[in-house]
């Protein structure tokens, strides 16, 4: 089976690598060719554009930085939509809005061609290693035909319903993310300028009510205001905002989202949004003297 | 030993319990003294005040509503003060102000009788079970005196620095909890509003940086919309001001805390404030039309 990969980043280039070591046929291409180097180097063949990696492809998964990004690489100039065989699967994996979304799946189905959102957590690490969790949203039956790729690339496949719920999903868990960073920091910050024992407080707290994956991986950076990544502040602000834009045009409200957006704003503005994001914690730090 | 318990509410009755189920000698006063009668079954003795509970125990165990019933059953009229020998220990287990645990420890220090702050997390089955996660503050020799009285009621005892900082861990407990659920309940709002297969999109966010022990033990009563106790949201919220009034003291921001303080006020104005903690989702689901 052929499958094309369009878009070679952090995410891209890994899970291109593993899609070659699992025996599939590849075919790839980023916006800047260098990248297509270390792919080909692995037995993969370098396309010109999106609309050439797409023809002869079966499975065709995107992987880019943010909406404009997947609607050039889909509907653009030498665009996916005008290289994809009738009966081939888009599946798009990078983060955008579920609203571009549909209207993406909308328009390659005019020309007989699915898709599917399929945007991850998990990380740089989790796309190596090919465990990443894929929250997947479009026709069930879809999804089944393309399951033995995807399953190459996660180790977590679920899907959350129709097209666009995966990035629903996606939305869901940066707000979580941002609230629960963000209540670990304000916790964490009553203990330092109390000058209590950390370790202790975060043994003591972690076991119970107060437990998150933050709390467990993240208060160590919080403690010691250093933040190496794990995943970009900035990034997960254009995250934050697909959320916050996908609420409002659901009418839900979502205060302490954009509360956390505005500060992660801040903190970009004072040149810390390549840090990971638990560097929310600085924004407390600084208005608390610590 | 002797050992006085004065308060027998949900927390501190299964306490009595458990230490005379351990074969300590047990002297037990409550405000309201019918409630003595479950311990006295069981071998307690009453007392008709904190005074005379105190009188020949080497350990008191204080565990009662909030600061001022401390400070009247300690410093008031025919209280432990008055009755507790020079070398005996005052252990609050209380959820108090650490400002005013220090105030007390002060003047208990003062007739050479140790104090230690003792408050607990895991609810009336911890204290049942004899599993709570006990947050110590105070001399570090007095615990090691009182360690085994303390192993009877709680798996998990952390000294986390001088008197007051059990109280301050409890606050930073507290404060991780409001922020921690109120993420959740804004994630999974987007997610009902949107028409999701909620048990799914739990499954997909729950083992990553979104997971927490509140989405894994709350979302339900959250989708549900239905909030069975667990933890009364109005004493969550009498916890959320002492950690408040500790931060404003300190000088640290608590900008989320403040906020989830405040939806807790409107949610008890509307006769909520029995239910569970995860009752702060009606809020959001208010707001939303959800």
């Amino acid at each position: 089976m052929n499958i094309a990969v369009i878009g070679l980043g952090t995410m891209g280039l890994p899970m291109a690598l593993n899609l070659l070591q699992a025996g599939y046929s590849v075919t790839v291409h980023n916006r800047t060719r260098q990248r297509e180097a270390a792919a080909c180097d692995r037995g993969a063949i370098a396309a010109d554009s999106p609309q050439t990696a797409a023809q002869g492809a079966a499975v065709i998964i995107t992987c880019v930085s943010d909406s404009p990004d997947v609607e050039a690489v889909i509907l653009g100039d030498k665009g996916i939509i005008q290289g994809a065989e009738p009966g081939s699967v888009v599946v798009d994996m990078s983060t955008i809005s579920p609203e571009v979304t549909r209207h993406l799946a909308h328009q390659l189905h005019s020309r007989n061609i699915a898709m599917l959102d399929a945007p991850v957590s998990g990380g740089s690490e989790g796309a190596q290693k090919g465990t990443l969790s894929i929250m997947v949203g479009g026709d069930g039956a879809v999804l089944e035909r393309v399951r033995p790729v995807l399953s190459v690339l996660g180790s977590t496949i679920t899907h959350v319903g129709a097209i666009g719920s995966g990035q629903l999903t996606k939305a869901i868990n940066q707000i979580i993310v941002a609230g629960t960073y963000w209540a670990v920091a304000e916790g964490l910050a009553l203990g330092l300028k109390a000058g209590l024992d950390m370790d202790q407080v975060v043994q003591a707290v972690g076991g119970g009510a107060a437990g998150s994956w933050g709390l467990s991986h993240r208060s160590g950076h919080m403690i010691a205001n250093d933040y190496p990544l794990g995943f970009r502040l900035r990034l997960h602000r254009k995250d934050l905002n697909i959320a916050l834009a996908a609420a409002r045009e659901l009418g839900v409200v979502l205060p302490v989202s954009a509360y956390v957006e505005q500060m992660e704003t801040g903190l970009i503005q004072q040149g810390y949004g390549d840090e990971d994001v638990s560097a929310l914690a600085r924004s407390i730090r600084q208005q608390s003297g610590l």
